[in-house]
C-alpha cells in the first residue's frame, strides 16, 4: 500500500496567510498583537523551539518578547511572572516555555495564567472549559493534530482512534478533541499491557508518547492513519518522531512526517490563537 | 461463571460511618456543614433524588436546604442564585440539580459555582482541576465506580476498561479517573460504529450512556466486570440501570446492581465532598 505523507505545511500556510490578515488589520489599528514567552530553563532544544517561534511570530507581525527568568526560578517566581504578565495589559497572550526548573511541575504555576491570554491552553481553567465543550484555548498540539486530519479528508466519526499518551498538554485534551469529532477513542500509555493489539484495532493511531521509534509496524493495522506527535531529539542533533516510519510506510494509509507534519500546524495554530486573544481583548 | 454482585452498600456505609464522625466534630465546633440544592425543575424523579439527598443529609448530620427556583427559572436566575450561594458563608456546598430547564444547560451556568463549594465537581474549573490531576471536587458518580471497583478488588492498572458514555458528568471525567489509575481507556458512545466488537476486548465495561438494557451478553467477554451507572425510569415506576442484567449474568465475574450499586456510593461520597468542603472553608 501506498502510504500517503501527511504534511503540515499546506494547511500551516493557509492558517498563517488568515493570520496575517488579522494581525494586519489589528496593527492598523494600532494594536499588533504581543505574545509573552516566560522561559525558565537553559534547555538547547527550548532555545531552538522558542527561537523559531519568535521568528514565526515576526513573519506574522506579532510582536514576541522572551522573559527570561532562569533554570533557577522558584514556583513562586514564575507565578507572580505569570500574574503580572496576565495583568499586564499590553500584553495579549502569554506562553510558558517547558522544562521548568527542577522540583517546579506546571501544574504548580499554570494557574497564574488568565484563561483569556492562554494561547497553548495549559491552566485548570481552559483544560476545564474544553472538558466542559466551552470556548477557550485548547492545547495548540492537539488541537493540530485534529486540523491535519480534517485537512487530509480523514474521517473521526464512529472511527477508532487511538492516543498514544496521557500528557496533560497532549493525549488528554487530544482525547477531548477527538471525543468532540464524534470518534470513539482510547487513550494508551506506558502501562497499557498489550500496546500493539490496542492500536491495531484502531483506524488512526496517534503517537504522542515522547519515545523515539515507539509505534512500529506492528502497532499498525493495513490501511490506518498514523500521526506522529513526536518530537524527539536524534542522534544527529535532528529531530525524530515516536513513530518507526520505515516499518510503518507501506502498511499505513498516511503518516504524518517529522518534521513537517503536527509541527507547522502546530506553530500556527498557536500564532493564530495570539491574533484571537488579542482580538478579543481588545475588540 | 458465577456472577458476583457488586454492591455499593458497604462501601458507601463505610464512608458514611467517616462522614458522620467528621460532621459531629464540625458541629461540635458550631459548624455543622449546610448544603445548598439548587432545584430549578419539575421533574418527579428529580424530586424523588433530592428528597433521598436531604434524608441522607439528615442522618449524617449535614444540614441540606432545597432552594427552588421553579420550572421556568432563565440561565441569569440561576446563575445569580449560584452566585450568591458561592458568596454566602453560610452554605459550604452547592449542588445544583438537573434536569434544568428548557433552553438551559449546564454549560451556561456552571461556572457561577466557586469550585470550594462545587461538590459535584461540575463547573468547569472543578472539571479542570482533575484534567490536570490537581485537588478539586470530582463529579461524585464517576468517583463512585472508581471507589466501587476498589473496595471489590479489581485491579486497574494495565487493564482494557471501556466507558460507554461521552457525558461530562460521567462518562468523561471518569476517563480521567480510570487514567490515573493506569487503566488504558477507550470511550465509546452513540457513535461508536461496533460497540460489542470494543466493549468485549476490555476487562471492566462502564455502563454510563443512560438507556436501559444497552449492554448486553454480547457486548461483555467471559470473566469482564461489568459497572452499571444507570439510573434510568422503568415501567413499573422503578429504576433500572444500563445493563440487560439477565444476559450479563453468568458471563461476567462481577456486576453492579441497580439499585444498590453506584448510587448508594454516590450519595455517600456527595455528602462526604460536602464535609470536606465544610472543613476546609471553616478549618
Amino acid at each position: 500500500m501506498d502510504t500517503l505523507s501527511l504534511t503540515g505545511k499546506e494547511l500551516a500556510a493557509a492558517i498563517n496567510a488568515d493570520t496575517k490578515e488579522r494581525t494586519a488589520a489589528l496593527a492598523a489599528g494600532m494594536h499588533a498583537p504581543r505574545l509573552a514567552l516566560i522561559v525558565a530553563n537553559d534547555d538547547p532544544a527550548s532555545a531552538w523551539y522558542v527561537n523559531s517561534l519568535r521568528k514565526a511570530a515576526e513573519r506574522l507581525g506579532i510582536a514576541c518578547e522572551r522573559i527570561d527568568l532562569g533554570a533557577d526560578a522558584t514556583a513562586e517566581q514564575i507565578r507572580e511572572e505569570l500574574t503580572a504578565r496576565s495583568a499586564d495589559t499590553s500584553y495579549d497572550a502569554i506562553m510558558l516555555q517547558t522544562p521548568l526548573p527542577a522540583g517546579v511541575s506546571l501544574n504548580d504555576v499554570s494557574s497564574a495564567i488568565s484563561a483569556d491570554k492562554d494561547v497553548d491552553g495549559v491552566s485548570p481553567l481552559s483544560l476545564g472549559l474544553l472538558a466542559a465543550g466551552l470556548d477557550g484555548f485548547v492545547p495548540a498540539t492537539s488541537e493540530a493534530v485534529v486540523e491535519l486530519l480534517k485537512h487530509h479528508e480523514i474521517p473521526l466519526r464512529g472511527k477508532l482512534v487511538a492516543v498514544v499518551g496521557r500528557s496533560n498538554i497532549v493525549g488528554k485534551p487530544l482525547a477531548q478533541l477527538l471525543l468532540a469529532e464524534d470518534a470513539t477513542v482510547t487513550v494508551c500509555h506506558s502501562r497499557t499491557a498489550d500496546l500493539a493489539a490496542v492500536t491495531a484495532a484502531a483506524d488512526v493511531v496517534v503517537a504522542a508518547a515522547g519515545r523515539a521509534g515507539l509505534v512500529t509496524g506492528k502497532h499498525v493495522r493495513e490501511g490506518a492513519v498514523v500521526i506522529d506527535v513526536g518530537t524527539n531529539e536524534a542522534p544527529d542533533g535532528g529531530i525524530v518522531g515516536d513513530v518507526d516510519a520505515e516499518s510503518v510506510r507501506g502498511k499505513a494509509a498516511g503518516l504524518s512526517p517529522v518534521p513537517g507534519g503536527v509541527g507547522p500546524v502546530t506553530t500556527a495554530l498557536l500564532m493564530r490563537h495570539v491574533v484571537a486573544a488579542a482580538e478579543k481583548l481588545r475588540g
